[in-house]
Protein backbone atom coordinates (compact mmCIF):
# COMPACT_ATOMS: atom_id res chain seq x y z
CA UNK A 1 0.00 0.00 0.00
CA UNK A 2 1.83 3.18 -1.19
CA UNK A 3 1.35 6.42 1.08
CA UNK A 4 -1.88 8.00 2.14
CA UNK A 5 -1.31 10.86 1.63
CA UNK A 6 -0.69 10.59 -2.66
CA UNK A 7 -4.15 8.42 -1.87
CA UNK A 8 -6.42 11.12 -3.68
CA UNK A 9 -4.26 12.26 -6.26
CA UNK A 10 -4.09 8.53 -7.28
CA UNK A 11 -7.70 7.61 -7.43
CA UNK A 12 -7.94 10.62 -9.36
CA UNK A 13 -5.31 9.63 -12.24
CA UNK A 14 -6.85 5.85 -11.89
CA UNK A 15 -10.19 7.26 -12.60
CA UNK A 16 -8.82 9.84 -15.18
CA UNK A 17 -7.29 6.94 -16.96
CA UNK A 18 -10.14 3.87 -17.25
CA UNK A 19 -12.94 5.82 -17.13
CA UNK A 20 -11.41 8.16 -20.58
CA UNK A 21 -10.12 4.59 -21.84
CA UNK A 22 -12.98 2.53 -21.41
CA UNK A 23 -16.80 4.67 -20.45
CA UNK A 24 -18.18 5.17 -16.68
CA UNK A 25 -20.60 2.24 -16.33
CA UNK A 26 -17.57 -0.19 -17.10
CA UNK A 27 -15.31 1.12 -14.77
CA UNK A 28 -16.42 0.34 -10.72
CA UNK A 29 -15.19 1.75 -7.56
CA UNK A 30 -13.48 -1.42 -7.11
CA UNK A 31 -11.45 -1.31 -10.19
CA UNK A 32 -10.29 2.51 -9.34
CA UNK A 33 -9.14 1.20 -6.05
CA UNK A 34 -7.23 -1.42 -7.57
CA UNK A 35 -5.13 0.49 -9.99
CA UNK A 36 -4.82 3.24 -7.49
CA UNK A 37 -3.41 0.83 -5.00
CA UNK A 38 -6.21 2.14 -2.30
CA UNK A 39 -8.38 0.44 -0.05
CA UNK A 40 -12.71 1.63 -0.33
CA UNK A 41 -12.55 2.75 2.79
CA UNK A 42 -10.07 5.22 1.64
CA UNK A 43 -11.90 6.01 -1.60
CA UNK A 44 -15.06 6.90 0.42
CA UNK A 45 -13.05 9.66 2.39
CA UNK A 46 -11.90 11.37 -0.26
CA UNK A 47 -15.42 10.99 -2.78
CA UNK A 48 -18.66 10.05 -1.38
CA UNK A 49 -19.75 8.64 -5.13
CA UNK A 50 -18.15 7.40 -8.63
CA UNK A 51 -20.60 10.87 -9.32
CA UNK A 52 -18.49 12.86 -6.98
CA UNK A 53 -15.22 11.67 -8.30
CA UNK A 54 -16.03 11.43 -11.74
CA UNK A 55 -16.75 15.66 -11.76
CA UNK A 56 -13.34 16.07 -10.44
CA UNK A 57 -12.00 14.32 -13.16
CA UNK A 58 -13.98 16.08 -15.28
CA UNK A 59 -12.61 19.44 -13.55
CA UNK A 60 -9.09 18.35 -14.03
CA UNK A 61 -9.78 17.96 -17.82
CA UNK A 62 -10.92 21.20 -18.16
CA UNK A 63 -7.85 22.64 -15.99
CA UNK A 64 -5.75 20.89 -18.87
CA UNK A 65 -7.99 22.67 -21.95
CA UNK A 66 -7.49 25.52 -19.59
CA UNK A 67 -3.49 25.19 -20.10
CA UNK A 68 -3.47 24.75 -23.63
CA UNK A 69 -5.49 27.78 -23.92
CA UNK A 70 -3.21 29.57 -22.04
CA UNK A 71 -0.24 28.47 -23.97
CA UNK A 72 -2.04 29.25 -27.68
CA UNK A 73 -5.09 30.69 -27.77
CA UNK A 74 -4.74 33.52 -24.82
CA UNK A 75 -1.27 34.25 -25.70
CA UNK A 76 -1.77 37.89 -26.35
CA UNK A 77 1.50 39.12 -28.80
CA UNK A 78 0.03 36.85 -31.86
CA UNK A 79 -2.86 37.35 -34.43
CA UNK A 80 -6.34 35.57 -33.05
CA UNK A 81 -6.33 33.62 -36.16
CA UNK A 82 -3.25 31.76 -35.74
CA UNK A 83 -3.73 31.48 -31.84
CA UNK A 84 -6.55 29.46 -32.64
CA UNK A 85 -4.99 27.73 -34.91
CA UNK A 86 -2.06 26.92 -32.40
CA UNK A 87 -5.16 25.72 -30.12
CA UNK A 88 -6.77 23.84 -32.53
CA UNK A 89 -3.50 21.82 -33.45
CA UNK A 90 -2.73 21.51 -29.87
CA UNK A 91 -5.68 19.30 -29.49
CA UNK A 92 -5.01 17.29 -31.77
CA UNK A 93 -1.60 16.30 -30.35
CA UNK A 94 -3.03 15.69 -27.24
CA UNK A 95 -5.47 13.34 -29.30
CA UNK A 96 -2.75 11.84 -30.93
CA UNK A 97 -0.58 11.50 -28.12
CA UNK A 98 -3.26 9.29 -26.58
CA UNK A 99 -3.22 7.04 -29.96
CA UNK A 100 0.32 6.48 -29.47
CA UNK A 101 0.36 5.58 -26.00
CA UNK A 102 -2.67 3.74 -26.23
CA UNK A 103 -3.24 2.09 -29.44
CA UNK A 104 -6.59 3.72 -30.01
CA UNK A 105 -8.10 7.50 -30.30
CA UNK A 106 -10.19 7.81 -26.86
CA UNK A 107 -12.11 10.48 -28.14
CA UNK A 108 -12.98 13.68 -25.69
CA UNK A 109 -13.87 13.37 -22.32
CA UNK A 110 -16.70 15.74 -21.88
CA UNK A 111 -17.97 14.05 -25.22
CA UNK A 112 -17.68 10.50 -24.07
CA UNK A 113 -19.36 11.38 -20.88
CA UNK A 114 -22.47 13.22 -22.13
CA UNK A 115 -22.90 10.61 -25.02
CA UNK A 116 -23.02 7.81 -22.23
CA UNK A 117 -24.70 9.89 -19.17
CA UNK A 118 -26.91 13.07 -20.79
CA UNK A 119 -30.20 10.84 -20.51
CA UNK A 120 -29.55 8.97 -17.30
CA UNK A 121 -27.33 11.95 -15.22
CA UNK A 122 -28.42 15.79 -15.26
CA UNK A 123 -25.58 17.18 -12.47
CA UNK A 124 -23.33 15.38 -14.99
CA UNK A 125 -25.64 16.90 -17.81
CA UNK A 126 -25.25 20.11 -16.70
CA UNK A 127 -21.40 20.03 -15.55
CA UNK A 128 -20.38 19.25 -19.28
CA UNK A 129 -22.52 21.98 -20.65
CA UNK A 130 -21.23 24.13 -18.39
CA UNK A 131 -17.67 23.15 -19.34
CA UNK A 132 -18.35 23.27 -23.40
CA UNK A 133 -20.17 26.54 -22.61
CA UNK A 134 -16.61 27.87 -21.33
CA UNK A 135 -14.70 26.68 -24.55
CA UNK A 136 -17.23 28.17 -26.78
CA UNK A 137 -16.65 31.72 -25.00
CA UNK A 138 -13.20 31.59 -25.24
CA UNK A 139 -13.38 30.06 -29.15
CA UNK A 140 -16.08 33.32 -29.35
CA UNK A 141 -13.94 35.94 -27.70
CA UNK A 142 -10.80 35.46 -30.10
CA UNK A 143 -13.27 35.33 -33.45
CA UNK A 144 -14.54 38.66 -32.06
CA UNK A 145 -10.70 39.99 -31.63
CA UNK A 146 -9.91 38.60 -34.88
CA UNK A 147 -12.90 40.65 -36.25
CA UNK A 148 -12.14 44.03 -34.52
CA UNK A 149 -8.68 43.14 -35.80
CA UNK A 150 -10.30 42.92 -39.11
CA UNK A 151 -9.00 39.56 -39.92
CA UNK A 152 -12.76 38.19 -40.07
CA UNK A 153 -15.13 40.22 -41.90
CA UNK A 154 -17.26 42.29 -39.32
CA UNK A 155 -20.33 40.52 -40.95
CA UNK A 156 -19.79 36.77 -39.43
CA UNK A 157 -21.38 35.69 -36.20
CA UNK A 158 -19.04 34.88 -34.33
CA UNK A 159 -20.56 33.67 -31.39
CA UNK A 160 -22.98 31.45 -33.51
CA UNK A 161 -19.60 30.62 -35.56
CA UNK A 162 -18.22 29.21 -31.84
CA UNK A 163 -20.84 27.11 -31.42
CA UNK A 164 -20.93 25.73 -34.27
CA UNK A 165 -17.31 25.01 -34.35
CA UNK A 166 -17.78 23.18 -30.68
CA UNK A 167 -20.08 20.83 -32.46
CA UNK A 168 -17.71 20.07 -35.19
CA UNK A 169 -15.13 19.68 -32.37
CA UNK A 170 -17.60 17.17 -30.29
CA UNK A 171 -17.90 15.28 -33.70
CA UNK A 172 -14.63 15.02 -35.04
CA UNK A 173 -13.40 13.93 -31.40
CA UNK A 174 -16.05 10.99 -31.45
CA UNK A 175 -15.66 9.95 -35.10
CA UNK A 176 -11.12 10.18 -34.46
CA UNK A 177 -12.40 7.34 -31.64
CA UNK A 178 -14.37 5.70 -34.08
CA UNK A 179 -12.20 5.68 -37.44
CA UNK A 180 -9.26 5.01 -35.23
CA UNK A 181 -6.81 6.62 -37.69
CA UNK A 182 -4.32 9.46 -37.00
CA UNK A 183 -4.50 10.43 -40.74
CA UNK A 184 -8.42 10.85 -40.72
CA UNK A 185 -7.75 13.13 -37.72
CA UNK A 186 -5.59 15.22 -39.71
CA UNK A 187 -7.85 15.20 -43.40
CA UNK A 188 -11.08 16.12 -41.14
CA UNK A 189 -9.90 18.83 -39.12
CA UNK A 190 -9.41 22.14 -41.57
CA UNK A 191 -12.70 21.50 -42.10
CA UNK A 192 -13.83 23.77 -39.00
CA UNK A 193 -12.54 27.18 -40.77
CA UNK A 194 -15.31 26.64 -42.56
CA UNK A 195 -17.72 26.61 -40.02
CA UNK A 196 -16.45 30.10 -39.22
CA UNK A 197 -18.63 31.50 -41.83
CA UNK A 198 -21.62 29.98 -40.37
CA UNK A 199 -24.37 32.08 -39.63
CA UNK A 200 -28.32 30.72 -38.29
CA UNK A 201 -31.20 30.39 -40.66
CA UNK B 1 -46.02 -14.39 -21.55
CA UNK B 2 -47.12 -13.22 -24.73
CA UNK B 3 -47.29 -15.29 -28.32
CA UNK B 4 -43.79 -16.82 -28.77
CA UNK B 5 -44.11 -16.36 -33.24
CA UNK B 6 -43.47 -12.37 -31.73
CA UNK B 7 -40.80 -13.01 -29.08
CA UNK B 8 -37.66 -11.95 -31.38
CA UNK B 9 -39.27 -9.00 -32.28
CA UNK B 10 -40.14 -7.82 -28.94
CA UNK B 11 -36.28 -9.23 -28.12
CA UNK B 12 -35.54 -6.42 -30.69
CA UNK B 13 -38.08 -3.81 -29.63
CA UNK B 14 -37.14 -3.72 -26.16
CA UNK B 15 -33.51 -3.90 -26.45
CA UNK B 16 -33.87 -0.76 -29.36
CA UNK B 17 -35.57 1.10 -26.94
CA UNK B 18 -33.87 0.34 -23.32
CA UNK B 19 -29.81 0.78 -25.49
CA UNK B 20 -31.22 3.89 -26.87
CA UNK B 21 -32.41 5.46 -23.89
CA UNK B 22 -29.59 5.14 -21.36
CA UNK B 23 -26.71 3.34 -22.46
CA UNK B 24 -24.77 -0.41 -23.61
CA UNK B 25 -23.45 -1.18 -20.59
CA UNK B 26 -26.29 0.05 -18.95
CA UNK B 27 -28.96 -2.47 -20.10
CA UNK B 28 -28.74 -6.13 -19.31
CA UNK B 29 -30.03 -9.42 -21.02
CA UNK B 30 -32.70 -9.88 -18.22
CA UNK B 31 -33.82 -6.34 -18.14
CA UNK B 32 -34.53 -6.79 -21.54
CA UNK B 33 -36.43 -10.13 -21.44
CA UNK B 34 -38.23 -8.28 -18.90
CA UNK B 35 -39.02 -5.43 -21.02
CA UNK B 36 -39.97 -7.65 -24.02
CA UNK B 37 -42.18 -10.68 -21.86
CA UNK B 38 -40.17 -13.11 -22.96
CA UNK B 39 -37.30 -15.77 -20.74
CA UNK B 40 -34.22 -15.93 -20.99
CA UNK B 41 -33.98 -19.35 -22.90
CA UNK B 42 -35.63 -17.73 -25.65
CA UNK B 43 -33.62 -15.01 -25.65
CA UNK B 44 -30.77 -17.32 -26.35
CA UNK B 45 -32.77 -19.24 -28.87
CA UNK B 46 -32.21 -15.98 -31.00
CA UNK B 47 -29.49 -13.78 -29.95
CA UNK B 48 -26.09 -15.67 -29.04
CA UNK B 49 -25.78 -12.79 -27.12
CA UNK B 50 -26.06 -8.83 -26.17
CA UNK B 51 -23.12 -7.80 -28.57
CA UNK B 52 -25.16 -10.12 -31.07
CA UNK B 53 -28.82 -8.38 -30.47
CA UNK B 54 -27.07 -4.90 -30.66
CA UNK B 55 -25.60 -5.52 -33.87
CA UNK B 56 -28.90 -6.60 -35.27
CA UNK B 57 -30.29 -3.45 -32.77
CA UNK B 58 -27.81 -1.07 -35.06
CA UNK B 59 -29.32 -2.76 -38.58
CA UNK B 60 -32.43 -1.87 -37.83
CA UNK B 61 -31.69 1.88 -37.17
CA UNK B 62 -29.90 1.79 -40.58
CA UNK B 63 -32.96 0.41 -41.87
CA UNK B 64 -35.00 3.23 -40.95
CA UNK B 65 -32.32 6.24 -41.69
CA UNK B 66 -32.26 4.31 -45.48
CA UNK B 67 -36.12 4.60 -45.18
CA UNK B 68 -35.83 8.37 -44.62
CA UNK B 69 -33.27 8.73 -47.70
CA UNK B 70 -35.65 7.29 -49.70
CA UNK B 71 -38.16 9.16 -49.07
CA UNK B 72 -36.15 12.20 -49.33
CA UNK B 73 -32.28 12.21 -50.50
CA UNK B 74 -32.76 9.88 -52.76
CA UNK B 75 -36.00 11.38 -54.54
CA UNK B 76 -35.21 11.49 -58.56
CA UNK B 77 -37.77 14.35 -59.21
CA UNK B 78 -36.21 17.48 -56.99
CA UNK B 79 -33.11 19.50 -57.32
CA UNK B 80 -30.15 17.63 -55.17
CA UNK B 81 -29.71 20.11 -52.77
CA UNK B 82 -33.44 20.21 -51.97
CA UNK B 83 -33.84 16.55 -51.45
CA UNK B 84 -30.13 17.16 -49.16
CA UNK B 85 -32.30 20.02 -47.29
CA UNK B 86 -35.83 17.63 -46.67
CA UNK B 87 -33.13 14.37 -45.63
CA UNK B 88 -31.46 16.88 -43.15
CA UNK B 89 -34.82 18.37 -41.77
CA UNK B 90 -36.19 14.55 -41.25
CA UNK B 91 -33.13 13.76 -39.04
CA UNK B 92 -34.15 16.67 -37.37
CA UNK B 93 -37.68 15.77 -36.86
CA UNK B 94 -36.76 12.33 -36.12
CA UNK B 95 -34.65 13.76 -33.01
CA UNK B 96 -37.56 15.76 -32.22
CA UNK B 97 -40.28 13.05 -32.33
CA UNK B 98 -38.07 11.39 -29.32
CA UNK B 99 -37.87 14.17 -27.58
CA UNK B 100 -41.64 14.49 -27.51
CA UNK B 101 -42.30 11.27 -26.50
CA UNK B 102 -39.43 10.81 -23.81
CA UNK B 103 -38.59 14.19 -22.63
CA UNK B 104 -34.92 14.19 -23.73
CA UNK B 105 -33.08 14.26 -26.84
CA UNK B 106 -31.25 10.54 -27.06
CA UNK B 107 -28.49 11.58 -29.89
CA UNK B 108 -27.70 9.03 -32.69
CA UNK B 109 -27.87 5.65 -32.15
CA UNK B 110 -24.83 5.01 -33.89
CA UNK B 111 -22.61 7.71 -32.00
CA UNK B 112 -23.65 6.45 -28.85
CA UNK B 113 -22.50 3.06 -29.37
CA UNK B 114 -19.57 4.56 -31.14
CA UNK B 115 -18.54 6.51 -28.23
CA UNK B 116 -19.27 4.04 -25.53
CA UNK B 117 -17.79 0.99 -26.96
CA UNK B 118 -15.33 1.92 -29.82
CA UNK B 119 -12.71 1.07 -27.85
CA UNK B 120 -13.90 -1.90 -25.95
CA UNK B 121 -15.97 -3.65 -28.69
CA UNK B 122 -13.91 -3.61 -32.08
CA UNK B 123 -16.61 -5.54 -34.25
CA UNK B 124 -18.77 -3.14 -32.99
CA UNK B 125 -16.69 -0.20 -34.25
CA UNK B 126 -16.33 -1.50 -37.38
CA UNK B 127 -20.03 -2.29 -37.59
CA UNK B 128 -20.51 1.65 -36.99
CA UNK B 129 -18.21 2.69 -38.90
CA UNK B 130 -19.84 0.38 -41.99
CA UNK B 131 -22.96 2.32 -41.81
CA UNK B 132 -21.79 5.82 -41.11
CA UNK B 133 -19.35 5.06 -44.37
CA UNK B 134 -22.82 4.23 -46.73
CA UNK B 135 -24.54 7.49 -44.81
CA UNK B 136 -21.11 9.31 -46.43
CA UNK B 137 -21.66 7.80 -49.57
CA UNK B 138 -25.04 9.14 -50.09
CA UNK B 139 -24.41 12.50 -48.98
CA UNK B 140 -21.30 12.19 -51.29
CA UNK B 141 -23.85 11.05 -54.02
CA UNK B 142 -26.16 14.05 -53.61
CA UNK B 143 -23.52 16.49 -53.95
CA UNK B 144 -22.00 15.10 -56.89
CA UNK B 145 -25.50 15.43 -58.82
CA UNK B 146 -25.55 18.72 -57.35
CA UNK B 147 -22.56 20.02 -59.20
CA UNK B 148 -23.33 17.89 -62.21
CA UNK B 149 -26.73 19.92 -62.61
CA UNK B 150 -24.86 23.25 -61.62
CA UNK B 151 -26.56 23.68 -58.35
CA UNK B 152 -22.84 23.35 -56.89
CA UNK B 153 -19.78 24.79 -58.18
CA UNK B 154 -17.44 22.46 -59.92
CA UNK B 155 -14.41 23.19 -57.07
CA UNK B 156 -16.02 21.55 -54.51
CA UNK B 157 -15.03 18.52 -53.22
CA UNK B 158 -18.08 16.46 -52.64
CA UNK B 159 -16.33 13.67 -51.09
CA UNK B 160 -14.34 15.66 -48.70
CA UNK B 161 -17.84 17.80 -47.79
CA UNK B 162 -19.78 14.78 -47.45
CA UNK B 163 -17.38 13.30 -45.00
CA UNK B 164 -17.37 16.69 -43.03
CA UNK B 165 -21.28 16.55 -42.74
CA UNK B 166 -20.71 13.21 -41.33
CA UNK B 167 -18.86 14.87 -38.42
CA UNK B 168 -20.78 17.69 -38.05
CA UNK B 169 -24.20 15.45 -38.00
CA UNK B 170 -22.53 12.95 -35.16
CA UNK B 171 -21.78 16.39 -32.90
CA UNK B 172 -25.11 17.86 -33.43
CA UNK B 173 -26.61 14.79 -32.37
CA UNK B 174 -24.30 14.42 -29.26
CA UNK B 175 -24.61 18.15 -28.52
CA UNK B 176 -28.40 17.97 -28.71
CA UNK B 177 -28.40 15.46 -26.17
CA UNK B 178 -26.09 17.37 -24.02
CA UNK B 179 -27.63 20.57 -24.29
CA UNK B 180 -31.47 18.60 -24.58
CA UNK B 181 -33.28 21.98 -26.40
CA UNK B 182 -35.17 21.87 -29.39
CA UNK B 183 -34.33 25.44 -30.22
CA UNK B 184 -30.28 25.00 -29.78
CA UNK B 185 -30.96 21.96 -32.50
CA UNK B 186 -33.07 24.08 -34.96
CA UNK B 187 -30.78 26.91 -34.30
CA UNK B 188 -27.42 24.86 -35.05
CA UNK B 189 -28.17 22.69 -37.80
CA UNK B 190 -27.97 25.05 -40.61
CA UNK B 191 -23.84 25.43 -39.89
CA UNK B 192 -23.95 22.22 -41.76
CA UNK B 193 -24.40 23.22 -44.73
CA UNK B 194 -21.18 25.87 -44.32
CA UNK B 195 -19.39 22.43 -44.71
CA UNK B 196 -20.12 21.73 -48.08
CA UNK B 197 -17.53 24.43 -49.05
CA UNK B 198 -14.89 22.48 -47.16
CA UNK B 199 -11.44 20.96 -48.96
CA UNK B 200 -8.67 19.43 -46.86
CA UNK B 201 -5.75 21.87 -45.86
Amino acid sequence: MARHSDAKQRILDSAKELIYGSSYANIGVQQICNQADVKKGSFYHFFPSKQALTLEVLEHFWQGIQQMAQQTLLLTDRPPLQRLDLFLRRIGEWHLQHYQQRGHFAGCPMGNLASELSTLDDDMRQAIEAYLAKLQAMFAKVLHEAIAQGELASEIDADYSAEAMVVYIEGLSLMSKLHNDPHWLSRLSPAIWQLIQAKPA
